[in-house]
């Protein structure tokens, strides 16, 4: 049995559920679906460099002027991006946090600080954090809600980091591929901040949305149009394929029964309810439990879980591997209201 | 109406037949296409990251070990990955050849030297290549059989440009993309070259072979482990979807009516006798053809051509954007016979 970097590897665990992968647990729409069978009809062609009708799709959901967009293979490209467009000599990333942001950093060759948070105020970020912004820094990416731990930073504070880093001259990456799983997204996305600013790029995906990890999109919005030319010519022009652009319109292009702004809420109902249910339980059971806010949930338990869970066919997030993290701490997907079921069941009973 | 910088945009011109891209005219196998289909039903899961069943897959094809194996996003993808991987300041690559070369290397800021390759020999690289490479070089890029020229570098001429960037520790990355479409691929190819050393890189795609360049799948064969381990780092874990794995995979595994040998068999007769054809055509109205040896053919014509082909349906690639080239270079795809004809009698009333 292998440790995981990353969640998701199904292909060398025999898994009969899979709480690693954190994305929605109302499935991929159907449209999507469908969208991504009929794209193999058009595979011959190379994809639209453009992705013109895919960002007018993404244009309409956000808000945001086409312009102002620009799509990847996955988020997980556009941090690569945005690192080679922004060539930090040093960076600033939070512990815990997502180890791509750390990944991109090094294939550019920057030196990265660590700004841990606050293990005893549950890692959530507070405004110390803006002590720790300092002029010697060219970049700085932070997620919000924040991977692993589903904390949430307030906007007010995201406003002064913002400021901050306007202040220094510093690139802020926001990656936001979870905040649509909030109740009210609204009250904390950076949207319109990013689309109104230099320097500041804000992150997000349908990956976790829409849960279509195996298609590869993402896109990120920006004010700041010298920064996405840059971004673009560390890109290959060809970087989001035919069945991704096609999935990515599907999902956000309301058809038949399927509405989009339905999904969503339904998504965010769903989330909550079962959020819930699984954070009474596992307290219950005794796991002390971080205060998560988004689609999964952050805890501790006994070093040995990882292995147990497998063995009993579960994979689970096990997050000794983040930075700022030791051994037992672990990270679980809201899943299917049966599917968590099953996995409380099989924690009681452990 | 829009002057190309790549071949294949379909999506800005309303066009009846792409001669731009150049792709297998036996067209995409059946079996890629639905294993491309029914990858839409595996799409709520994360691709493989290690790419395991596809590259057993390529490993077979090539006789390559799989450990020696990279796979990418596309051949487009894994010159990026080399650039980042290499960190060259200083690099060399002929003109004309194909873009991304140069874009790759901007990206990592490199420094770009271009050995022009000589005009009156049609384009063809001679021993006077050697000369140019010298050890002020960090890497060399490559390209046999040559886009946009179709002209192929002798497989001795390639064993001593290999020799000299071993001796200076220069990195060669040689794009063999085409190099299937060959009548006798075994004289020129690198591949055992390339499994067997180090600061080696051979790139192929499965775009051009199997006609499958909105998939998105290319891969790349050195005997460097170290240079291999680079890439990963700089590349995102997910950079090759689930479709994109799936069509991989199917493209190379005989099944049913398809058979690879036979595909690729029946790709390179088909290709030589319309490519001897067109020629034949093209030379009998007093275009001046380059030898070409692969699966499209380099011309020179009037500069208005690419507009007037346009006007008429066919989209052709004007090669003016080329360095090295100035208006009047064309590149066009051999397709399929009775498209060949219709582009030919087109010219023949031009």
């Amino acid at each position: 049995m292998e440790r995981q970097i990353h969640g998701g590897d199904i292909y060398r665990n025999k898994v009969l559920l899979d709480f690693s992968v954190n994305s929605n647990p109302l499935g991929v729409p159907k449209p999507v679906r469908l969208a991504a069978a009929l794209a193999a009809a058009d595979i011959e062609h190379y994809p639209d460099i453009r992705c013109e009708e895919l960002k007018k799709a993404i244009s309409r959901f956000e808000g945001i002027p086409e312009e102002k967009i620009i799509c990847g293979n996955g988020a997980a490209e556009l941090f690569f991006a945005a690192a080679l467009a922004g060539r930090p000599k040093k960076a600033l990333v939070l512990s815990p946090s997502f180890s791509e942001y750390e990944r991109a950093l090094k294939a550019v060759g920057a030196e990265i600080q660590y700004a841990a948070l606050p293990k005893e105020k549950g890692f959530e970020a507070d405004e110390s954090l803006l002590e720790k912004i300092t002029p010697e820094y060219d970049m700085i990416f932070l997620c919000n809600p924040n991977n692993p731990t589903g904390c949430v930073m307030k906007k007010c504070l995201l406003k002064a980091v913002l400021e901050k880093c306007r202040k220094y001259g510093i690139l802020l990456v926001l990656d936001e591929c979870f905040v649509d799983f909030l109740e009210e997204p609204e009250k904390v996305t950076m949207r319109e901040e990013a689309a109104g600013s230099a320097e500041f790029l804000l992150v997000k995906a349908f990956t976790k949305l829409f849960a279509m990890p195996g298609l590869r999109l993402g896109y990120a919005v920006s004010g700041d149009q010298e920064l996405l030319e840059k971004m673009k010519e560390v890109l290959q022009p060809w970087n989001v394929s035919v069945p991704a652009q096609a999935g990515g319109i599907a999902a956000l292009t309301d058809c038949g029964n399927y509405c989009v702004d339905e999904y969503i809420k339904n998504t965010r109902k769903y989330v909550k309810a079962e959020r819930e249910r699984m954070e009474s339980a596992l307290k219950e059971l005794g796991y002390y439990v971080f205060p998560s806010k988004a689609n999964y949930l952050f805890f501790r338990g006994k070093p040995f879980l990882y292995e147990a869970a497998v063995e009993a066919g579960f994979l689970i997030r096990d997050c000794s591997s983040y930075r700022g993290l030791s051994p037992g701490y672990y990270r679980i997907a809201v899943r299917k209201k049966e599917e968590n079921e099953r996995f409380i069941t099989w924690l009681r009973e452990l």
